[in-house]
């Protein structure tokens, strides 16, 4: 009855090819672009069964959710790129609650003209950092954007995790007493960004620090149980911003100490040259833990052991304030408030 | 030994206000924008916390997780807007593994300079939709981009929800005999969208069907348990790629009526105006259903029983097809293949 229709079977250039419209509409084209560029790349049962969702079993608990946009400018910097990074930065997110990740969805916004070598780049490097971190990329969606309303791309990830019984980490909890344990060095992630972008060379190259800590979080919540009362990773506003958003969270106020603080002298270096403060620059691969004073010690010790916290430094106390500074004692003696970031300082920096 | 930091408590101005790249910082415009913008639309205890993740119990049992990034032109339409829609497009992608949606997660990645009134009336809409179908909205995200890297506001919800006991829903169930269900008319939201993209005045403005599915799915997984083996919500695309997935994963062919299918006269007549065809239309309340012959009558009585399933029908069948082929016998009583979309007809539909 019916003539066979032709069979456009058109695979993907992935050498020289470019997203177009047609990659973004319900039609073969974009089953071609999902299936070479992301299902190869993420390869798993759920994304294979090609359905719209992803379906998995669960046990019965408190889970966590936790979704993040990265518009990170340019898409490849030194020690990562867009793909890696949200992949990091949501597990991240995930295990901050002392979750253990498990799934994670992902949506890309794609500018029509973006080269399709570099979306198939980005795709193994998700592939590659959700493998290392032992987590899936169950699900996904692909929208273009006309040329001039996008920027390459954006990323969407949406991760899921578990968190084990008896573990409550809220910023909330953060009280007077409470120790702040920092994992390592602050400011490489947006140093290395902005040095890219700024295309300053500077003789050692600095790398991003992002990384997954759930690793890390898994030692901490074995360690100190109970006494582990908030984490925070410090992103964008660095850990000025986190701090300042647990102190106004829970009603608290910080004394930190300048001199605790670990920062990498390239990096001291870059943010002189680049009139940035280390404090307000974005994290991808540290943790702020606030945890009571008893534990303080033994949890430090752990985290040590730990590539990701081999830096860790004790860094201030919660203090009683309503009007819920966060005071900085200076390595000159001083002492100064560590404001809110006003304005923007680096933007897209992830 | 400190001085106060000036408190700049600048609120929000949600008359004249315009996003800027502070509001994408994470300082305190961004602490302002999401807690007035966002936090007392979707208000609820997981948001209020405040932490960068939400937390919640989960009963043990079969979890599906969806996404879907919404990038639709223009953000207001008649019948919805981008917020209503990036809610019921997510519910409905759960809802189609025959789930109960559960929790949504919501990225925004907005452009500088788009008016924040506009971003309140879409967070409002959002939250209605979500509250109407009662669902919450339990963690956020919000990037902003400069001027000309973006357009307007793009938004990606991630659902997750919960399958009950027993039901196995997937498009690789598709089987030769079973009936293919239409729960109702084709085009709607398309021709809505496009109507008013060309400023077409049609006499009765026609609507987009966009709505959140999952009541009428919980009837009809209710009624037909078991028999019930794939479903799917026909977006972009329209119906026809919607069948040719099915028929791809399943490795089935369809073969449908023509004249089973509804579509409204307004619909064909811009249809024809616009050079569409409303087979390839985009829809977002409408979803397909395959489904054991012996229980298609009573799912189709209970189904006509709802409001949004008030015009189903059965449009065809599922048959053994090694080139996954989907036929149509036309009104005229012949017949054709109803081919996957080649290129992009209708960029930005949802």
């Amino acid at each position: 009855m019916m003539s066979p229709p032709r069979l456009r079977t058109r695979r993907i250039d992935t050498r020289h090819g470019l997203v177009d419209l047609s990659h973004g509409a319900g039609g073969r084209a974009a089953a071609h672009l999902i299936q070479e560029i992301f299902i190869d790349a993420f390869s798993n049962p759920a994304l294979s069964r090609a359905d719209d969702q992803a379906a998995f079993d669960i046990s019965a608990g408190r889970m966590v959710m936790s979704t993040d946009g990265y518009v990170i400018s340019p898409l490849f910097f030194p020690g990562g790129d867009i793909g890696s990074l949200a992949v990091h930065g949501t597990i991240n997110d995930v295990a901050m609650a002392g979750a253990i990740p498990l799934h994670l969805a992902v949506g890309f916004i794609i500018e029509e003209g973006f080269p399709i070598a570099d979306l198939q780049r980005i795709a193994q490097s998700m592939a590659r950092a959700a493998r290392e971190a032992d987590i899936t990329i169950v699900t996904g969606d692909t929208k273009v954007v006309e040329r001039g309303h996008g920027d390459g791309v954006f990323i969407t990830t949406t991760g899921i995790g578990m968190v084990p019984h008896g573990i409550v980490l809220s910023a909330s909890r953060a009280a007077p007493g409470d120790h702040v344990i920092l994992s390592g060095s602050v400011g490489d992630h947006g140093v290395a960004v902005m040095s890219r972008r700024a295309n300053l060379g500077f003789e050692t190259e600095l790398l991003s620090d992002s990384a997954a800590l759930h690793g890390l979080v898994a030692i901490m919540v074995r360690t100190a149980g109970a006494a582990l009362h908030a984490m925070r990773d410090p992103t964008r506003g660095g850990l000025a911003s986190a701090l300042n958003e647990i102190a106004q969270t829970a009603g608290i106020g910080f004394l930190i100490d300048e001199q605790a603080i670990p920062v990498r002298p390239e990096v001291t270096a870059a943010c002189e040259l680049l009139g940035l403060d280390p404090l307000y620059v974005a994290n991808e691969g540290k943790l702020i833990a606030i945890v009571a004073p008893e534990t303080s010690a033994a949890l430090l010790s752990a985290m040590r052991v730990h590539p990701l916290g081999c830096d860790a430094a004790i860094i201030g106390e919660v203090i009683e304030d309503d009007q819920c500074f966060v005071q900085m004692t200076t390595s000159f003696g001083g002492g100064r408030i560590v404001d809110w970031l006003s304005g923007e300082q680096l933007p897209r920096i992830c």
